[in-house]
């Protein structure tokens, strides 16, 4: 039924493009997205698995997430683009390209989205580039790249639609339980791919032209500085550990300050630690202690144990590694001088993706070019351009948040802002195509 | 059956005993306990549900809690004390007293034990008093008060028995669970009690002449400095308050150093800051934070809100919220400091209870008497003696605690210094006997 109505959408886009492809070819640089169009369909967006509270639960390979991407299906096909699902139940749309033996140029980013989540992480990409294809088609404006427009499949739930083209996903990822009620192996079937023939989507170096995804920044650097476009330095890398203080439990009656081997106080001090040696040094590093277990964790025992999480983040590992040393050094020593002692273990390890510098440039130049504030800024979220890190020149282009709020109802970026996005994506993808061969 | 057994336990007790009874009246300065029984019956009640680990599950109110007090009551009866379960579900022995009106001397404690809990915290004081009126009716010495001796019921699950003296007990509490598989209510009933008619075991002022309870320390330094005995100053005071810092949650990679209101970060520099306040004055105070929790507690989101417990112990209440003010002072600007609030919440208030200053002196003198080094101390822990404060004056006496470890299997007082710590209960109690009336 809801197929049906979009496919009378489809109808009324095909009437209403016909007129924009008798109109005169424009110069590149003057095309236009249609922001109206494209707010329309983040509108319609919505619908598919609104929650309760306004927010948006479509979680990956879910109904909601199934229907959503019929109806994206449809609109690729109104803006020129042939789509398919492929072995990994990622959608995607192709044009070909004028030249004959180019590799595509693809931009993409995912529509699944976190339980009770917002309308815009992921979203604002897919429906941009849907948008910029259908601008192109209409105008009649040929790349010489074919051009792919792809919705990568359940990034929220660990990036498996990405990841299968740098061919790292386990087989026995299939059993693990995705945001909704079916296993990865289970959802990427009902989406209409096949786990089992997933290596078909692995892609190597040259394979893509480029890569370019759009994306909602997701902290607050944008909004609060009332810029319209991040030019994206690099996605972080990431290492993650966890940290033990293993101190003494005891009586908190009868055991003498001076006596204490309280491992909460020196967690405590590492805790505080951290602080200090992430900010010590200049840049956007960030460091975080998130989750904090004490043992046994009632008020009137002196806990013997604590775990703790460690995250750093950086563009630059080397960096990361530097600074965990310093925090390994000085929490050592502050465990041993309160009578405890700590060990980490590492647990996780997420490499940056550093953008193409040329890239960097053409987002740059096209927001300047559309007299759009900009400014450099690393994305401190993952996303799925870190997966074509090791397959193609990467890029991203990251729009206001209001107020970073993401993962959450109030996520929020204006209309206005959305068109300007998708008008930077647009020339950037027309910069790629003519000087990333 | 276990019963039975201890049936056969008794008559092998009574025949040992009528030995003694056939010996010459000493000097009151001369008489001393005997060690090796009195640590016999230490090891005799070690069989009262001993658990897996050698430890002590003899949780008030269950078999083994019940079994052992038939069995301490017939231990009374070979010591010349009469007992009797009173509404409580305490076991009361007694011995009357040579001058007619004079309220009773009572020694007590407690057996009951928390889970895999140990065989000395309370059984020493109980098992020391028993034998303390075995000592006196053998030695055909006559008090000129009554002497009670009372096993506690329920100390670990909430002092109820030394309570219902208070009057404090309170009906709602007959349906909380105890440390057993019975609510309160049903456990009284099961030792013997009348819950329905637990007002009748209030005291006051003058219904008890003094109160003296020998006990394990709990603590560890009376076992370092090597030394006998703890003249007790007094049961400290504790109040206990939830303290909440909220921050706001946020994206652990997205949002910059500068930006965020890290719940975690604060209640860390709070943590810090307790034990800065509590150890910079002089004293015995301590104060701890042995519960905390983070939410929402995981390695990538910034904490929003942190929970935590602070609990002060000293033997001066004053002093205890002196010491609270200069944290709660600190703490807010702490949190304001930090772009996160602050709340604190008090929760639990035990008044401090502190000795009759006559007996200290009276077991400081029985102490040196005896050859046996001392030191006064407070005692950290609770004990079934605070409920005595506003019924009559009270003492303690400690012996050393291996280590200071307690309500663990590892809890450990060697025979000798049982044995001595008996011996000062019992010149102790000859001493309030003549002192006190």
């Amino acid at each position: 039924m809801r197929y049906s109505v979009t496919l009378i959408n489809i109808l009324f886009g095909l009437v209403a493009s016909t007129v924009l492809l008798a109109a005169e070819n424009p110069e590149s640089g003057d095309i236009r997205v249609n922001g109206e169009r494209l707010n329309a369909t983040m509108e319609h967006m919505k619908t598919f698995g609104m929650s309760d509270t306004g927010g948006s639960t479509r979680v990956a390979y879910s109904d909601a997430n199934r229907v959503a991407i019929s109806y994206l299906s449809a609109l690729m096909q109104q803006s020129g683009l042939t789509p398919r699902i492929d072995v990994a139940g990622n959608l995607v749309g192709r044009r070909g390209g004028k030249v004959a033996g180019l590799a595509p140029i693809v931009a993409g980013s995912h529509v699944d989205t976190v339980p009770n989540g917002g309308h815009y992480d992921g979203i604002v990409g897919v429906m941009a580039a849907i948008e910029v294809a259908r601008t192109l088609y209409e105008a009649d404006y040929e790349l010489d790249h074919p051009l792919e427009v792809v919705v990568w499949s359940n990034e929220e739930g660990g990036k498996t639609g990405s990841r299968s083209y740098m061919g790292s996903v386990e087989s026995r990822e299939f059993e693990l339980p995705s945001l909704g009620d079916k296993t990865l192996g289970e959802g990427i079937k009902y989406l209409g791919g096949h786990p089992d023939r997933l290596a078909e989507n692995t892609r190597n170096r040259g394979d893509i032209s480029s890569y370019i995804e759009l994306h909602i920044e997701q902290g607050a650097i944008l909004d609060r500085e009332e810029i319209s476009i991040g030019v994206v330095e690099g996605i972080v890398g990431i290492k993650r550990w966890y940290i033990t203080v293993d101190g003494f439990a005891n009586h908190a009656g009868t055991t003498p300050m001076n006596q204490r081997q309280d491992a909460l106080y020196t967690a405590a001090l590492i805790v505080a630690e951290v602080r200090r040696i992430i900010t010590e040094e200049p840049g956007k590093q960030v460091g975080t202690v998130g989750k904090l277990e004490v043992d046994p964790g009632v008020p009137n025992v002196i806990s013997g144990r604590v775990d703790f999480s460690l995250e750093i983040r950086d563009l630059d590992m080397e960096k990361v590694s530097r600074l965990f040393s310093q925090i390994e050094a000085s929490a050592t020593k502050l465990a041993a001088d309160n009578d405890t002692t700590v060990t980490f273990d590492q647990y996780y390890e997420s490499p940056a993706a550093i953008t193409d510098e040329r890239i960097k440039k053409i987002v740059n130049d096209s927001a300047n070019a559309l007299q759009l504030t900009s400014m450099h800024m690393p994305s401190g979220a993952g996303h799925d351009a870190q997966s074509m890190k090791h397959i193609a020149p990467l890029g991203m282009i990251f729009v206001p948040s209001r107020g970073g709020i993401s993962h959450a109802p109030g996520e929020f970026t204006s209309e206005q802002q959305i068109t300007d996005g998708a008008n930077v994506l647009l020339q950037t993808i027309i910069g790629m195509d003519q000087q990333i061969k």
